[in-house]
């Protein structure tokens, strides 16, 4: 029977679903022209690509939008989201990565607990979280003839895996779901927009 | 049993998949000149790329073409056929939109059926029709390192989700299948060769 | 109960996996900058892509990665000697060719056995072998926005198919498992080494 903390996931998810879409929708006409079914495909893609990945890897069938159509129709709120709003949002860069870095925060983090509760071990779950926020992105990049935006950008993904890593830790140890959940996803979203703000990088893999 | 009804449904089967292999062999011949095993392999892959991700998205197993060998060996003959008619190929343009048009239509609508006997909403259902009718092509595309069709091409998938979508309002309208498949399945191959012949395409999703 | 066997082929899986992250990780710095994430991630996916595929179109599911962390260790192991090793292992173009060769050859035998061990047809297990070993490669190719080098390579995928299907026959004619194994994975690794030596492709797919 569905608590209030559940009622509350299960929005957060559609609003993140949603604001996924319309993150592929604006990301699909940067460079091209395309129609709408290619927007709402792409915008599609981004959305449920990384959380499909994850459950295909996992073999945990069915998939949440196949079984719930909710999703779906989230995906097409966000694409119409994206045209009526299309020049306020192209300017708003500011709030765009701070909806995109909840975003993923929140997707690493449930992505990571699905994963614990199908009995994987912690690293795999780890990084399955890492998976379902940024997969999306990757998939999108790919269809759209692009390289992928995890390879040129800020810390990005890595800040998925060190939130995903912690929290498994932290669950080890004992810590509330509630507690860990806000934690580890502070910690995501802190990661990334000090990144972002100082531009920080990675070291490179060093080549000669 | 089988049925007449049936086997005439898997002998087209066949058909299409074989032909799917020839466009497919004929796409990777446009721009480079592969060996006979890139050729092979693109082929096999637009043949069965959009079914294989339909199954694996729907937790269908054993995929079609793992149970049953003759759709590999229609694959085969198709590669053939693509080598020996090469040229006479190339110049039916009309003849290959045709054959092409029946085979997307009769792909939607098979995957679409396929989707609602293994108990997905309607939605859903009519997404994995159109998925297995196109997104052989979306792999095939990638593979070879082009931009996919599915989005600079005339009237296209929209074609497809619009015969799928008629077909499951239809189906829970009771009209009887067979009737069924055939008013979808030509709204889909009349969307798409009007379109073609009249260069229509969707409205680009407006960009200031 | 684990016999010597079995602890042989553990662990000569165990290295294989680390020494396609190793390759994976050259790769991917042959053209681009990387960062860590970057490295590590492609040579996770170049390692386990090609199995995993395998795994998920047979529906055959806990993936090996997923259950057992000893594979992910590997890939981080191959990673880090990629870095410390970096340029003596790229001056040793021949030692890596021959363990590049060894490694496919292990992989399709060991990739088909598992097909056939789950029951699908020669054909398919045979295919199944061939994607075990070479579909990594293509995976990180598209994800590092390549063409994927299974199609402008000397025979490369075609030398694991023949393998294969060699391993198969000989299985049906009753040859002995340790046997087999070792005669099909040298036909590979001989027909990869002698095309290489002698510049050898198939014949192009011939137009016009």
């Amino acid at each position: 029977m569905p608590t209030t903390a559940h009622t509350f996931q299960y929005v957060f998810e559609l609003l993140g679903t949603g604001f996924f879409a319309v993150s592929g929708a604006l990301r699909a006409t940067d460079r091209a022209r395309p129609d709408w079914f290619g927007v709402t495909f792409i915008g599609f893609v981004t959305a449920i690509g990384g959380g499909s990945l994850r459950d295909m890897l996992l073999g945990s069938y069915p998939l949440v939008w196949v079984s719930d159509p909710w999703f779906i129709y989230a995906i097409f709120i966000g694409i119409v989201v994206a045209r009526i709003g299309y020049e306020r949002l192209l300017a708003l860069r500011r709030t765009r990565l701070l909806f995109d870095t909840l975003g993923i925060a929140m997707f690493t983090i449930l992505g990571t607990e699905k994963a614990i509760a199908l009995g994987v071990a912690p690293l795999v779950a780890a990084m399955m979280g890492m998976f379902s926020a940024v997969m999306g992105g990757v998939i999108r990049d790919v269809l759209t003839h692009r390289e992928p935006v995890i390879f040129s950008k800020e810390i990005y993904a890595t800040a998925c895996i060190a939130g995903a890593l912690l929290y498994v830790l932290l669950d080890r140890c004992g810590v509330p779901r509630e507690l860990n959940f806000c934690v580890s996803g502070a910690v995501i979203a802190g990661v990334r927009i000090i990144a972002v703000k100082f531009n920080l990088s990675l070291p490179t893999f060093p080549v000669k």
